[in-house]
């Protein structure tokens, strides 16, 4: 059969409604569920108040920064204004603008879903494992939905009303450039308050966590949701709308050398089957009473692999599409899978590095760090090269189809390893929902059997995370290799339109690494990763230090807090409003950094060691990311299985070392690791959008 | 003036052998230095005893190593010897042997020498800190000019008797290889020793740093020898034959084109004058009573600088000699004092960074950590910046020469920077000489005044190695670049000579990273560093648990220890067995780590795959160096600077958790980082003598 684009499109966008309605029917499933505990429901406004306050003045700060991004780009992109016409650096500024707005309402939505979750699943864990489990994920379902939904509509929109792949860019550049702020912003929020909760609570008091005497207590929750719900969704938002627009920007120009829109059809074939699948593996999402629901998350994910992978085979015989490219697509899907069980392996519970950290904890913090460090840094290796492997193979595979194919084929592949991204987010948003829970029902003090439940619930969303995050970050690498792609396009169509090269010339092939303005942007852009966390991470400190000097001074200012006197609350608000105004101080000057130093580094060099820079980037961003996820997990679960009793147990010096680990580990795995993967993609962003401005202004 | 290369080649030679009588003559005064204290006779006997044991075994278990190595070398190098002339493979596999054994007995001078040094300057510090430092001093010199003689002398007699660069190329992977173990095996020996002493010394029992009750105390300073003298020597050794060996291969070839020496004759000159400046350099070495040890060593460091600036203009102007290729020279060097300003910047105690850690440790050592991770991640940037700001200027003063040209400068930059080995090296081998004396002084009962000289010749020494740190991974960077060029030109020879490709063709013109195979290459090749400094560290940290338990025993079961009863002493030589053991069973899997993915990766993906290979291991590998040593420096001065009475002053609980950052740091910045360094080494040259094997066998 063959069918007009059009028919694709619409086809996308009926799913994406279809996405949409499953989002409103959970919403209303979950909505629906009972609640009449009074102390959660007034604990739960507490955090929803908190959540929403900080999303909007971070939102407001937010707002001028775009504001200002949009006038930049409306003056300079594609081309500067008064060597272009208006109607093309209007519809980028328009294009961007949408992205953003998008993007935060990814978020928005997400916290609404999440506030009202967390107290449904706390409730439901006095009845049993199911229910709880069922409002948890269900909820984070409709984050998985709303986001992935608007993620293909918004991209599928912005090329039906503009026609204009540059404009998809632009869009793309929009919600990531948000993401950025919004996963570095949430991301210090939630450690700030995390770490200062426990080391004042657990560690200097020795009273349990989210106990309600503590005054971070509260914000420590509103954090899960800014940081881990809105941040995390504005994040795959992004990546999810990268690897299509850089897919689409490909396909499309392949279509044009052929007069044809067989390759365009075929991105909004998979990514529409990519989220249908998702929602039939939402449905399929269930657990006994008794199961483990580690197991059922993990289920979900590979039910969906399975799915889309035979949906698309289905596809691509019905609709003729070249079968070289299913397989790259297929190929992404299975290294995503690879990738995970990786990262799987070095944070689970079960397995030798968590032991072996364990261990390490008897003698002392130190050998805590060390072997942890360790066993992250070893980690990176089968996912870097199972990166390299899938970009070489998808490479190759597509290679015979001809001039171009070949790099299409490795951005279909990070379209494939992204096919699930809706249960990525349906399980990275069913974490901090059940996280929540739990701190509402120590909170409502709902009983030992409700407590130990949610316990569960929330170890396996750690757990599960580590695998989830393999497939985004892989994603990004393959992703961004695929931007470099569109780059050279974009450089080598701008030096023909600026004049350059004569029209048919290729002014750029590639970046010979033996080139040394290729060589500098590589250094440089290696630099950066490292660069931005480490700001992120000082961010989280200092932060941290001035919370944790207020929770001091309520401990010792407020009579009786100390003791739980009745009626005696702690000042929640104070500690949120030292979270909020800290995380957005902190925020912007990372965020600057990585954008930046693209242009320092381009105006320097030029466009070669652009080519460099973007290189540099992903090469330690997916290093560093990887690392410090997963040694940031691994920590975490180490801590977690010496609470349940292994090598001493609680409040033995192995559980005090583990302790420190997991406070390390907090800002590694949510502040500074996951924000990379947004940074590594705003890079090549901004790369391939300024392109002809380093063409036409360059010190080398 | 224009002189045969001969002259130069002579030149070098003598100005080698000068290099040895300056060490003699500095080896004799040292030995003549006044010493009489029974006690450090006895001490002093018992660590030289430990060090040679631990370097016969460590030795012994390379020998075989190498010999099998020197056995596939023969059998293979440089190219598989059925298709070869007997003559070449066998000048090849000598050419290794010899640099094994010139890289061990460079390590074997240095142990003699400070196992002497150590207790003159010991003794010294009863009189004064001005002899105390001379001692030091001087007998780090030894080491200095020993090394930096032999590497030259090395260099100029293999290319004089075999007139073959590739012959070159097996000298300095034989030195490598060597360094690489000799590194690894005495970083790990070093640090369990020191972390086990530390931990069980000063923060379980609370008793001094060097107290002679501790079972690990000997072990402790014998580490100091195997580790920071013996293994660092092995290190420089290896950086600066690669680095001449680099410059010599290219040089050749661009003399060969134009039938000339010239830039051979360059190189040699250049060699010769960096090595007579650090002979100056070294005489001019002088402090007052009353001065700062670390301004006289950072003195010394600039003084050499200036004097190879203006000797090697005068010869370029004397010689005739290109003045852009002195020009690239002089911008490495430049570019080195800044990376050693930029890492002085990040480690000083007077400076923003240590303060800032100094008061995370208030907070406890979870902060501790966190903060000297970012600031190390920090730290990267400058240098990262400043190399390849100095690759890419380089190559843009030589581009005007003409094809092989600009990479020749690249390799001259590190020349250049490489130019004051003999004082990195006297100045890294003071470090642990006076480390030592303040261990003997300590347990020699000396008194207070000379511990307090002993002790600021201590930081000193901690000082300045962040600085001259900075020059060798910058230098180790440059080289490894150049290699790159080496590999490339090595590559081309290859296919010429197996037929892939006729006479006057080059089958390999760089390496572009939208190549999937160089791109496959790159992410691999980024991992490996991570791999590889993850496994030495985990080496530590099993090998310290052991120990540790080792200690718990003998202050168990040895009566009167603990309480320090007249004529117990502990089982020193248990220790000191634990550490060789458990050091010479570590070392090999990481090291063969390194050697044998590049041969997996080549055998994969073919020469292009190497060259991303290499690449990627050169930009990760500088990032997880720079990283490592600045962090581990800052978190060891932080403690220092707590210690003297800053955040709470000695064992206040800022201390505790500046000493749990020490211990992460210690493996950090004596064990990994400084080991990265020779794995990039080793690395690229692994690969140029393997391109041939590569050219004919690959998967893709």
């Amino acid at each position: 059969m063959d069918f007009d684009l059009r028919f694709y499109q619409v086809a996308a966008i009926i799913v994406s409604f279809l996405a949409f309605g499953t989002a409103f029917w959970l919403y209303k499933w979950v909505a629906s569920q009972p609640s009449s505990n009074k102390r959660i429901a007034e604990v739960g406004k507490l955090i929803r108040n908190g959540a929403n306050t900080f999303l909007a003045k971070e939102y407001k700060t937010l707002a001028r920064f775009c504001a200002v991004a949009a006038i930049v780009i409306f003056l300079f992109l594609p081309v500067p204004i008064w060597n272009s016409n208006i109607t093309d650096n209007l519809t980028m500024a328009i294009a961007y603008l949408v992205g953003t707005v998008f993007s935060a309402i990814a978020g928005k939505v997400g916290i609404s879903i999440a506030t009202i979750a967390n107290m449904k699943s706390a409730e439901a864990a006095t009845k049993g494992i199911k229910p709880s489990f069922m409002s948890g994920y269900r909820g984070g379902a409709v984050m998985g939905m709303a986001v992935v939904g608007s993620s293909l509509l918004g991209v599928t929109l912005v090329l039906l009303v503009t026609n204009n792949e540059t404009a998809l860019l632009g869009f793309s550049f929009g919600a990531s450039s948000l993401a950025l702020f919004a996963k570095a912003g949430g991301g210090i929020f939630t450690k700030t308050a995390d770490i200062s909760a426990d080391l004042v609570g657990k560690v200097e008091l020795g009273i349990p966590e989210d106990d309600p005497r503590n005054p971070a207590v509260i914000a420590d929750n509103v954090g899960d949701n800014v940081g881990d719900v809105a941040g995390m969704g504005a994040d795959l938002f992004d990546s999810n709308v990268a690897s299509m627009a850089a897919a689409l920007v490909m396909a499309t120009a392949l279509d044009k050398a052929s007069n044809g829109t067989m390759n365009a059809a075929m991105v909004f074939c998979y990514a529409a089957i990519g989220l249908l699948a998702s929602i039939i593996g939402v449905f399929t999402a269930n657990m006994k009473e008794g199961g483990s629901p580690t197991r059922a998350l993990n289920t979900n994910t590979y039910v969906t692999t399975v799915i889309y992978a035979g949906l698309t085979a289905l596809a691509t015989w019905a609709f003729n599409f070249e079968w070289r490219i299913w397989l790259a697509s297929a190929i992404g899907l299975a290294v995503g899978v690879v990738i995970g069980l990786a990262s799987d392996y070095f944070t689970d519970d079960t397995k030798k590095p968590v032991h072996m950290v364990a261990k390490a904890c008897e003698s002392g913090p130190a050998f805590t760090i060390l072997s942890g460090i360790s066993y992250g840094l070893m980690s990176t290796l089968p996912s870097m090269i199972g990166i390299g492997v899938s970009a070489l193979a998808a490479y190759k595979v597509c290679e015979p189809l001809g001039e171009g194919y070949p790099l299409f084929g490795i951005s279909m592949a990070a379209v494939g390893m992204l096919s699930i991204v809706g249960m990525i987010i349906s399980n990275d948003a069913y974490g901090p929902i059940v996280d929540n829970a739990r701190g509402l029902v120590e909170m409502g003090n709902l009983g030992e059997k409700a407590l130990e439940i949610t316990d569960s619930l929330d170890s396996a969303g750690n757990t599960v995370k580590a695998v989830t995050k393999g497939f985004a970050i892989g994603a990004a690498g393959l992703t961004v290799i695929s931007l470099l792609g569109a780059f050279i396009s974009e450089v080598n169509t701008a030096a023909v339109e600026t004049g350059v090269v004569e029209e048919g010339v290729k002014y750029l092939t590639g970046f010979d690494i033996i080139n040394p303005s290729v060589f500098f942007g590589l250094l440089v852009g290696a630099a950066i990763p490292a660069v931005f966390s480490a700001m992120l991470m000082l961010g989280v400190d200092r932060n941290a230090q001035r919370m944790v000097t207020e929770i001091h001074r309520q401990f010792n200012e407020i009579a009786g807090l100390k003791e739980g006197k009745e009626g005696v609350t702690p000042e929640y608000e104070k500690c949120i409003e030292i979270a909020t105004t800290g995380a957005i101080k902190e925020l912007i000057p990372a965020g600057l950094v990585a954008i930046l130093s693209t242009l320092v580094v381009g105006f320097i060099g030029g466009v070669t060691a652009i080519g460099g820079f973007i290189t540099g980037n992903i090469v330690s961003g997916l290093l560093f990311a990887l690392f410090m996820s997963n040694s940031g997990g691994l920590w975490d679960n180490t801590k977690k299985y010496i609470e349940s009793g292994h090598n001493g147990g609680k409040n033995s010096d192995a559980h005090k070392a583990g302790v420190v680990g997991d406070t390390v580990g907090d800002p590694f795995k949510d502040t500074a690791g996951p924000s990379i993967n947004t940074q590594i993609t705003v890079v090549s962003l901004v790369a391939s959008l300024t392109a002809t401005l380093f063409l036409a202004f360059s010190l080398f």
